[in-house]
């Protein structure tokens, strides 16, 4: 799994308890599997259709820099299936997981459309393609 | 299942689609939770600790008003599982539903503790009580 | 009075002085009377013309759950007058009163619009009825 | 009057009509009326009791910039009565008015404290002075 | 230089030390340079270009009020250089000053425009005059 | 240079023109560069002292992917210098960039403090030696 996406932790994204509220994390979670999506379907009508069970593991506090790892488990005809992995960045402790998110690509009418890839692809390579 | 809180779709809602993003509803469903459970077991300190698989049923798009809805499925000894749907006000069509969303009670130290708590109670009754 | 929408004081919510912000609480005032008059109205172009005096009775700190309900007081031609208060969810004690929202009923032009209702309806009734 | 904080209308700013949301306008006018306060009163510890009738006069559109004018209307004992004018930065019509937005001096327990202060003061003069 | 803007920091807006988060500084200043432009150039199509180096002289914390000062260094033809300088309201200790900000007046496609204003101008001259 | 983490351009992220808010992405920036040098110099309490000139090259719009890259320029004593640069994830075309961000290491008392850091680390390889 790659972790890409930083977040710092701040008074913002915290709940009453001091802990990083859940919905915030879930938040990350979602749009990081959007973006994901996006560049791998090269097509940025994608979206969400379905998420796996989620395992709160453990909590991150104000102050810890948490990074955000996503991996494809599965490419399908209209749609693409990403595995999600949140820990903290300076012990590696798993925060939270998230087996299975299922992206959706879509055309101009909001219908699921064939998207045509089988395998991940890396925007540099795309570059000197092109 | 009773739902209370009421959101309007504002901009600052919206994907990149321009629809309703999934990472915001997760975090309203996320914060509900949260707040049912603290008002059930009369404590504040509660942590979301999983979700069950989350199907997102239907768009919801700049306007919309949606209204979520909570119901216990179980009290725990140190948690409470509550299922969730996310529907649009005006048509009562389904936006989202969690089945399982298991909340822990926790002490000061975070650790799970018993909460006590075998049945709904509703706050007008515990205050004529009181 | 009905009560509806929750909210959970976080941090992102406070004042300076660690007790809720109120120009938050407004802001929450003001989304649910523009709600409620969408509902009511069945028309999504509404907009608050006037609020009357706003007295703030008490202090929400973090943690805290606030539940907000309006009542209406009167179906205009083009209006709807509304009436809020803001209390806490676990002692019932009022936060804020606001005696007299109008929000009127617009048309694309964004002039005033008669609306024809004259009581308040339910959701469930207009989709059973339709 | 003088208008001093200026602010520029985004589309996070925005509700569903796309014009500024009043809920974010009474937000940025309780703002201002606290960090004005906290500068006359010289206390940190100021909030919102008391806010007289809000009348939205014209609507403000995204790519506006509307600026918040403030005046003394009185130094009570404990308090200070404020005026409150949102306009239009480029054509000067009025968005909204209050005329009277009462701000309490509290002490370290949060109860109303004299401030001693009966005249509008310059903080150049102070630091002159100091 | 004259200052306008004013900010009260808030919970929200502190980074995880509990000091004012520098990109939330960086981003009031950049809606400040760019709402200064709009006015002086009346023209809502305006982008920064160009930022010179930035100082951060002292911290804010939480509850301190912060004004935001902007200064004129020259009119080009297509361009607006300004000069920016934070400081405490209460102390009028620099937090933060950027020499030179560089706002360029663009056409409907984009593209620098000649904006052909030489000084200053008062909005209320101009509507005087109007 | 290593590109991590990734920004979805999402409605509440554009200025009035409907482009990528120059103060959002300098609050990115700012993120990325103060969690960058909190993982390096293993110390929380990190500030930014200063920015060198900021370029803003090209404008992202709502639905792009932008991707943050920082590298070491140099280890100072209490310091640490950052080179960043903004590009859109699709095209690898530069949107912004800032030579020399000095991010300094501060004690508890918010004094400069020694590092003792002269190279890039891992996190694995610290985990590792562990």
């Amino acid at each position: 799994m790659r972790f890409h996406t930083r977040k710092w932790v701040k008074p913002e994204d915290l709940n009453s308890n001091g802990t990083l509220f859940g919905g915030k994390l879930l938040a990350w979670i979602d749009e990081e599997a959007a973006l994901y999506a996006i560049i791998q379907l090269e097509n940025n009508k994608v979206v969400t259709k379905y998420m796996s069970e989620i395992n709160f593991m453990s909590a991150a506090v104000q102050g810890d820099i948490v990074e955000i790892g996503i991996e494809v488990v599965k490419f399908g005809k209209t749609s693409l299936n990403l595995n999600c992995e949140v820990r903290n960045k300076m012990t590696h402790e798993t925060i939270v997981t998230v087996d299975n998110i299922i992206m959706v690509n879509l055309d101009d009418d909001g219908k699921p459309k064939s998207h045509g890839k089988t395998k991940i692809e890396y925007v540099k390579d795309r570059l000197a393609a092109g």
